[in-house]
């Protein structure tokens, strides 16, 4: 008997134990954040224009990855294209110990083939605003993309305060088929594809339909009264902040974003808390994240207009709408104004003052070493190599090796027959180099073939 | 002296071996016919609109393969598709000893990568008119075919003789791209892309550009007097015979063919030698070959249409055309009369006779053994399957396993996981089955994920 009470207490105390043992670990590793997704194509129409896009879950953008600091995302994905590879890449994500989770096709990862799943697991380390988008081909442009927002663990501050937490990606968007983009590049001569058709907010935009024949419009091919192309709506309430994640991945378009009447305070850049400064208009890159806060605070009566514009290079592209809805206004009903066209294309003032304003945070810097142990001089040119543009690094123009570096190491493949074994150059002449007339180029650009492929 | 003699003797005999040698070992094996293809998307505008198509080293439909019966076919077939995986399949080709190189994606290999070089290498062991085309996803319809023509040993007759020997594969064309159709046909509800907007005959037709708005016009998308549009031109010398081996690779169009004012004897069906008689159209089906014989027996002062249209549906599409020319007439010199439009679509008797005429030739006949082992019954139904629309034999549908049965026989994977070890049913109740209300279905599909891209 005495005996027998005795193991049920031991059981009783080691469940115990597990429990504890349980929740410890839990808050040390952090939850596991757990997403299947299907990548396909389906028929959409995000400015009004249908056409084929590469969808997350029917979706695109594709879900939003909502994480907190030390969880683990895993991301079972399902390719469901019929003849095309996929891979995605978590932009931001520093991938500690898991650099075959980042996703660059090529370098860290074969492809993953039609009817494949692979399993994405990385752990979101670094509280702040990323981006996940396709990392093969031009995929990206097909929109398959989405935005990754990790949350600071339970009881940490953060260097600002804000009462609703909100993102916001911005895109530009082409009627024609990333095929036929890609085709264009390499092309001899070098076709691009042009200016954008239109600029989305959260996947949203507006396309002129009366500027397509009548056989199309008749063909159903543009539909401004289709709501995958009604504005994006973002809701306030009188005197609240709003922290917005304000992201870019265009293709090739510089923007810039403001909200009509309102002044947007920056306080995050790429996952890196800033000294907080005031502006107007953000000017936004690709691949580029900010966090801004914004003060409801004007006229509750009334709508406001957000607005995206292409800068840097004249605009042949509509703004790109959204709006600012005031609870509890109708929200679809338009500002009473019109929507701001932003600052000048050319206009270079406010921006170098942007990114002279980018400092960070006083309690958040990371001091760099005094001193350096080498001194690496980029030249960043268009070379023609072949016949076609190439982007190049001093002169020399990265190619994807057909079997991925990682995969090269992981298998003990010969990194000889993998990559060039010569370090690339770490300078150039820059006192004599003439910027109009690039040097004789080399590119490096070597194939151990089929080595994703074979079983 | 004399051992020096007899060392030069001994040398010559041996290179005279050898020779000897050699060529006995070449009458025997056959020759090698090597080609190196390189696969890409180009535009390129077949019926006069400019689309995206697949090329083999820039031309669709691609190279013609000619070899003699035994030769070995060597095709180094290099995948330059940005996203986008290969697989070619030798429609005809028996592969005895080589099932790895029949290019049926999903059953016999994995799909070849973008960047990927995949040789196949195979012998062609009967003379006959044969085809290759795409086998993976539906890339054949974006122009990925050709012909394979294998000629008889040295020496060896055929029981039918001709001058000239010429081939013609003819195809209907959608301006759809293959993922615009593809996503149609695995929407629910499905979505046929509809009739082809033209008929090719050697991958060029005539499309109606004025049915197109001005603007795509305008954009130089469509454009009649395209050099990649002109219609094919046969050249013949008045009293000469033809032979034509006349293949379709069509989607889904059934075909008649016909050569005004000439009657055509068919001597050939998919590679087998049939007792001649004589039509005057051709039906044709997707995947089949004929050889026809023509004898330029007609007023030789002008040119007369070669013609195909859509039969078995009603047609939308204009009758596709090529020109024979009488030599030496100008070739691109329109017949002076309207083109044959052939028999009416829905006419039957006269391919029923085809039918019914087709015999093996009385010389190359194989009797069929006398008593059978078994019987099977097959229904072939469209079912629907979870809401899509799926061919069917006795109500189960086929789907492809992810890893190749082939693929898993040589890596020893558990067969269990590849395919469903049930044997399918070998009939159905024939005497009460009601057509109009097709059996409860049931599909077999298994998966055995991601063997086709692990190292």
């Amino acid at each position: 008997m005495v005996e027998i009470l005795e193991c049920r207490t031991l059981v009783k105390l080691l469940v115990l134990c597990h429990l504890i043992f349980s929740v410890a670990v839990s808050k040390v590793e952090g939850r596991i954040r757990h997403y299947r997704w299907e990548v396909k194509y389906e028929y959409k129409s995000p400015d009004c224009f249908k056409k084929l896009v590469i969808t997350i879950n029917g979706g695109t953008p594709g879900p939003k990855i909502l994480a907190q600091q030390g969880d683990t995302v895993v991301v079972e994905l399902k390719n469901s294209l019929l003849t095309e590879n996929v891979a995605i890449h978590w932009h931001g994500i520093r991938q500690i110990g898991t650099p075959w989770s980042d996703g660059t096709e090529g370098v860290t990862q074969c492809p993953i083939l039609p009817g494949d799943i692979f399993i994405y697991k990385f752990v979101v380390d670094r509280a702040g605003s990323y981006l996940y988008h396709a990392h093969y081909g031009i995929q990206r442009e097909a929109g398959l993309y989405g935005s990754i927002i990790v949350s600071v663990p339970n009881g940490v501050s953060e260097p600002f305060v804000y009462d609703y937490d909100r993102s916001i990606i911005l895109n530009d968007w082409y009627h024609k088929s990333t095929f036929e983009q890609a085709t264009g590049l390499s092309s001899i001569p070098f076709v691009w594809v042009g200016e954008p058709q239109s600029l989305l907010i959260n996947g949203r935009g507006r396309f002129n339909c009366s500027l397509l024949a009548t056989p199309s419009l008749e063909a159903g091919v543009c539909n401004a009264t289709n709501p995958d192309c009604s504005s994006y709506i973002l809701t306030v309430i009188s005197g609240k902040t709003y922290r917005l994640r304000i992201s870019s991945l265009t293709s090739l378009s510089a923007l810039n974003f403001q909200i009509e009447g309102h002044n947007m305070t920056v306080v995050e850049a790429d996952g890196h808390y800033v000294e907080p400064f005031e502006i107007q208009n953000l000017y936004i890159y690709s691949g580029e994240t900010y966090s801004i806060l914004v003060k409801a605070n004007q006229n509750p009566s009334r709508n406001y207009w957000m607005t995206t514009n292409v800068v840097s290079r004249k605009p042949a592209t509509l703004t790109g709408l959204a709006i600012l809805n005031y609870y509890p206004n109708y929200p679809k009903k338009s500002p009473p104004t019109l929507p701001t066209a932003g600052p000048l294309w050319n206009e270079t003032a406010q921006r170098l003052a942007q990114s002279l304003s980018l400092k960070a945070h006083k309690n958040f810097t990371h001091t760099p070493p005094l001193t350096s142990d080498k001194v690496i001089v980029l030249l960043n040119t268009q070379n023609k190599i072949d016949g076609v543009h190439r982007w190049s690094v001093n002169n020399v123009s990265f190619s994807l090796p057909h079997t991925p570096y990682l995969v090269a190491l992981k298998e003990n493949v010969n990194l000889n027959r993998v990559f060039d074994q010569n370090p690339p150059p770490e300078n150039y002449d820059f006192e004599n180099y003439d910027i109009y007339n690039v040097d004789a180029q080399n590119q490096r650009r070597l194939w151990y073939n089929r080595k994703c492929q074979v079983l």
